[in-house]
This record gives C-alpha cells, structure tokens and sequence, in this order.
C-alpha cells in the first residue's frame, strides 16, 4: 500500500525515489501520484510527499494529486536549454544536477517507471559518471519498493477494483446473452439475417459494450476458437466465422477509460454444443479452478495453488510446465498473476516461485487453469479475480455464469 | 526506413541490436518485426534478418512477421529455470549467456526498446559485470539507430497513414456535423430533448465514430474548452456543459485498433458565435499554420518554420517559448513533432533543435501553431499531419474544415 512506501524505504536503504518516465502514461507515476495524467519527473525523499516537476502545461493536471507541484523552469531550465542546445544529454544531466540541488538530494537513490531502454542506459551511466559524490544509484530487489507497495492493494482501490470487476463481468455476460439470440445454419453461427458471425462482429460487440460502461480494451482481448483457443496467447482471427461446438476462450482484461485498475477474467464456450471430450475436460479445469479457490490462504507459499493444480491434471495424465517445461500441450502455463494498474503485477504464482513469497493481506490474484490441445483443436481456461481480505476471506470480484455450453436454435 | 537499419549499423559501429522490452506492446519491436504482437526478444545482427525468441504461447503470432522464430526453451531455459528458482537476474544472466552463446554474438551490442528503468540499470550494469570479454555496450546518439530509421515513412507505411488520417478526420467532420445539430438554450448547448451537452458526452460521441472505423483513443483525446483550451495538455472536464462563444480545443490522435501508425489533427470552434477577440487571434493561427505549411522544404532546418511562427506571434505582440521559454501566456510550445507508431517521434521542431536537423524524404510531421491565454479564458490550436515526398511535395494527410464557428439554432 502507498502507507508502506516509506517503511520499504527505510528497510532497504533508499533516501530518495525518483520516476524518470517517457510521456504520460506510467503505472508507477500514477500510483505514487493518486492517478494523475501527466508527464512529471516524480521526486520523494523518504518521509515526504512526492514533488512532481512538470511542465507549465501540466501544472493543472499536476496539482490535482493534492501533492507540491514545480515548474520544469524552476530548475534554470530556459538556461540549460540554450547552452545545451541538441545536446540531449547535457541537458538531461545539468537538469538532473539543478533538480538534486534545489531539493537537496544526497544519498541512495532508485529510480522507477517505465522508459527507453537506451535512455535508461545512458541516463544512469552518465549519474554515476558525474553524481557519484552524492549520489549512489540503488539496485532493487527483483520486487522493486514500488513493485511491492503496489502488490497490497488498500480500501479506496478495492472499491475502484469492485467497480472494474463488476463492469467487465457485465460486459461478458451481455456478450454471452447476445451470442444466445444467435442461430445455427449447420455448423455455421448466423444472425437473425443468416448473416454468418465473426469473431471480429464479436469483438466489436464487445467494445461497444465495455464503451457502454466507460471501460476499454487497452491491451487487447482475446476470443479464440478452435485450434487457436489451444495457444493461449492466440487472440483469434478477425475473419473467422463461429462454428458450434468449438471451444471458444474468451479472456477479458479491461480497464477504465483513460487508466485506472484493470479486471482480468476468462470464460470458454462452446456454441450449441460441446463434444463429449471437451466437456470432461471442461469439468476437470472447473474442478482444479474450485479446488484452488479454496486453497487460496493467507500467508501460503504462492507455489502451493500451482502444485496443487499441476497434481491434479498430472493425475489425470496432462502434460504441465511441471512436469514438462517446455510443452505446448496440458496445462502450458502459471496458475495466475497479481493485477491492479498493470495487467500483471506481483504476485508470481509459477511452481519456481521461491517458499518465501506467500498469499498476503491485500493480494488481488487472477486464478487461471486451463488445458490446451492445439493439435486436437481445443483450448479451455476459467479465470476469475480475486481480493484477499484481512480475516482471510477471499472475495471473488468476477461475476459471470461458469456453464460451457450457449444453446442456440437452428435457423 | 527499415531499408536503413543495415546501413545505419554499419555507420554506427554496431554489430547487434537487441529488443528488450517489458510484455506485448513496443514499438521499437513492432517496427522491427513488421507489427506483430508478441512478448519476443528480438536480436538482429547486422547484415541478417531479426530472430525473434518467444515462448511457446506466442510462437504462431511470433511467425506472421516472416522472420525466423525460436523458442525460449531453445536455449537451456528449463534448466536455467530450475538453478536459479527466485533468482531474476540470475535467470536474466544465464538466458543472456546462452542466447549470445548460441545465436554467436559478439563486438558492440545496442539495446532498443522500453522496459522498466530499473530493471534496465541492472540488467546493463550486470551485462558489464559479465559479458565485457565479448559484448561492449553501445551508447547510441539522442536520435537512435532505430529512431532515425523509423523517422522515414516508405510507400507501405505512407499507405497506412494516409488511411489512419481519412478515419481519423471522418470522425472528427462526423463530430462537427453532429455538434451542428445541437441548439442553444441561452449560453447552454442542448440537444433535442432539451438535456445539456457535456464533454463527456462528446468523448463518447466521438469513440463511437472512431470504433466504427476500427480505430481507438489509446491516448486520450483533448477536448478542452475556455480556460482549459489555453492549457495545451488539459484534456477537458467530462462533467462541464458546452456553452456558446467558447473556444473548444479538439486534438484527435488515434490509431488503428490493437496498435498501428497514429494521426494526429487538432481544430478550434467555437459554438454559436466566436468573440471578435477569439475570431483575431484564430486568423493569425490559420496565418501561421498556412505559412509554415508553404514553408516546408526538403533539406531546410526544421527550426526555421519554429522560428517563422514565432516572428509571426511576437510581430503582433504575443510571448512565444522563444522569446520567453517559461510563459504559459501566447504561443507556449514547439511547432509540431514527427509521428508514426508513436504519436512522438523524430524530428523535433523547436527553435532549439541544431541547424543539421533538417526536413527530409518520408518526413511524417504535425504542424500546430498555437494561441493561449487561459487567464482571458481561451485556447486556440490548429494542426494538421503532413507527408514529404521525395519530389518535395507536401501531401495533408488531414481533411476537416477549418471553420472557427460551429453555427447552431437556438431552442
């Protein structure tokens, strides 16, 4: 939580923080800065606010974080500009030396957000070249401070978590009503026109209903059918027309329009009908995806709900990444992920997740089984969002009918 | 153009460019491998065709690129995995050596992309620590190797823009019609049940009309009106009603569904009637814009069309960022930027930019002059994204009115 900040600080040595990130959107920015919309230079020294230095143009969007707020021309940037000029990295550094002066800046010093990696590079060279008498660049854990912070997600963000949830769990059920009304002309899913169905018609619908709601698909949803339901990264071919009794995965993870706290959650479906292989293998992930949730405690390793599923499709003779690293048939994947402004946050949950990172207060979890058979022209995953409360209730932020099959009528 | 990069590596000393970048979306990536969207580690070695490594969930997306694909598993990664449990750089290290080891890479090594900037830092201080024997790292110039390749558009990238601005400038004609339908009720605009209009309602207008056209608002439009249109980045209030009289500034950048080439327009109306004080300063911003427009020639300093805007403002009395860097009263920023899979890119256009940085073939550029003075409640901005050709001719890629006024009927 934001409240741990500088406790972490504290315990890891680190006087000051800096994000240093390209344009406006950076998760790590707006985490430390309630939500803002705007390109800063991000400073917190331990025991204070955050310090956000923009341009004259985002002042206003600045100040709604509520924290102090400077001008990129408070750092004799106007000079800096004209005796540098196309000198990128000059400019950088004298702007860096008049920010670390101003604000007093001594000490370990760790920088986050997301930026160019050859900017990165060349930026952190040139601190140590020229700041190594007051400055030591802090080398993070693998889980960074703010990585960590993050991972406990507090009050105000489970109601904005509950919102997204409730609003994607929507959307996917009004998808699956709709998908309801359509008919069958052999294998073939028409509309009420005997218009054939494509998974693009599908995706629109989808947008359009999320939009309905203020939500967007930033980063892409995915409704494969078939042979590519079973790559589970396959997000399906626009063109491709709905055929009954294919599975069909159908994985969601929007968020607010603009940013805010993505929801991840993923259904399989088979119009019309499922075959009888598909179903028992259906049955079979819905047991290790119950079977999980219940598993699911406070302070257990993260690894125990992947062995606990990896033990049940094993039984039952699937290949997992356990037992098979690098197979692409079974169960090819982690059990699920920690969520929040990114789509994958911390927690890990993978069987090689170390005994020390364990299930705590705060942890919003996406819980995914599936089986995939590429070759045999399936796929099936159930995911489900998750919130782990204080007294270990586990607070399920999906809601959405878990049945395999939409009956449809012939047309 | 990707025709360059050899060339460019040659100039550049550079024997290997590495794509390093955190989960689906990045450009450099993108652009290397002609668009497709997948989590690879792209390595090119001069003279050769990019190698992409994914996993085995992305391997089918991976190969739409054309280009050879390998598996992270092809290089030792399940025992690397099972060594160094817990342990991510280690893990990063040991992937690292056996990917240089048997894709053979030595000499000066470029590393592109955008990743979290710490785990850049570690990841380049550890590359140092233990691969100097074979690898040097390669600190490239402020504009990259790839950056300048990307900076020239080729026939097939100009045909992708060309399509993005006719959707781009369809929705936002479709918006202007729209808006002509409305009525007044007093200073309030109104629809035709009488309900007040707001911003929010236009964003949701207009990502309608976007949707409809396959493309979306990945950035965030502006549509800032009165005292916000004079702050460049303020993107409007979705709560605040239109009202008549009142500048509404519409910057527009969308892209193509799931990623692709950027537009980006802006126009100013005002609905109703235009103050005679707003309908003044707009001609001299259309006086600007049509001259710079005129101005653009090959192998000029983009500078000069800067420093033509801004002897066109300070003529008639308003500061610019040239005269006085930290205003945020007249003209307040730089003349426009190049863009193409990122709504910024190469060139700059500020009066700051070095003489050698001139307008050159496959040139994509926005040009925005600008008037803003959100003490008198105002903002104006006109901008338009145009393509060089190598016979100097200036194709517009926009196509929307430039009519100030948006006349409406009163109720």
């Amino acid at each position: 939580m934001r409240a741990d900040i500088d406790r972490l600080m504290e315990e890891r040595g680190v006087d000051c923080i800096f994000v240093r990130a390209a344009e406006t959107e950076d998760t790590d920015r707006q985490y430390l800065t309630r939500g803002i919309h705007a390109n800063a230079t991000v400073v917190k020294k331990r025991g204070e606010d955050p310090i956000l230095i923009v341009s004259g143009m985002e002042i206003d969007e600045a100040k709604k974080s509520g924290y102090p707020v400077m001008n990129m021309f408070d750092f004799d940037l106007a000079n800096i500009w004209r005796e540098h000029a196309g000198d990128g990295m000059a400019i950088q550094r004298e702007f860096f030396r008049a920010i670390i002066e101003k604000l007093d800046i001594h000490g370990r010093v760790a920088f986050y957000g997301t930026a160019p990696v050859m900017s990165t590079f060349k930026f952190t060279k040139m601190v140590q070249e020229h700041f190594s008498d007051r400055i030591e660049l802090f080398e993070d854990e693998d889980v960074t401070i703010l990585t960590h912070a993050r991972r406990s997600k507090d009050e105000e963000e489970l109601a904005l978590l509950r919102e997204s949830g409730r609003r994607a769990s929507l959307a996917m059920t009004r998808t699956r009503e709709w998908l309801s009304t359509l008919h069958t002309d052999g294998e073939i899913v028409v509309d009420a026109e005997n218009k054939p169905v494509t998974i693009g018609d599908v995706k629109r619908y989808v947008r359009l209903r999320l939009m309905e709601l203020d939500m967007e698909d930033s980063e892409g949803m995915i409704f494969a059918m078939g042979r590519d339901a079973g790559v589970p990264h396959s997000r399906g071919e626009a063109d491709q027309v709905l055929k009954t009794g294919q599975t069909i995965v159908f994985d969601l993870f929007p968020r607010p329009i603009g940013g805010g706290y993505y929801h991840d959650m993923t259904r399989t479906w088979s119009l019309g009908y499922a075959t009888p292989e598909v179903q028992a293998a259906y049955d079979l992930v819905m047991h290790a995806f119950t079977q999980s949730l219940e598993a699911l405690t406070l302070g257990k390793p993260t690894n125990t709900l992947q062995h606990l599923v990896c033990d049940i499709f094993e039984a039952y003779g699937h290949p997992t990444s356990r037992s098979q690293p690098a197979t692409s048939s079974g169960y090819t994947h982690s059990l699920g992920h920690g969520i929040g402004l990114d789509v994958h946050e911390a927690p890990n949950m993978s069987h090689l997740t170390p005994d020390h990172v364990v299930f705590q207060v705060g942890d919003v979890l996406t819980i995914e089984p599936g089986l995939y058979y590429p070759e045999k022209g399936w796929g099936i995953r159930v995911e489900d969002t998750v919130y782990l409360h204080e007294s270990g209730q586990v607070e399920n932020l999906t809601d959405c009918s878990y049945e395999l099959v939409i009956p449809l009528n012939e047309k």
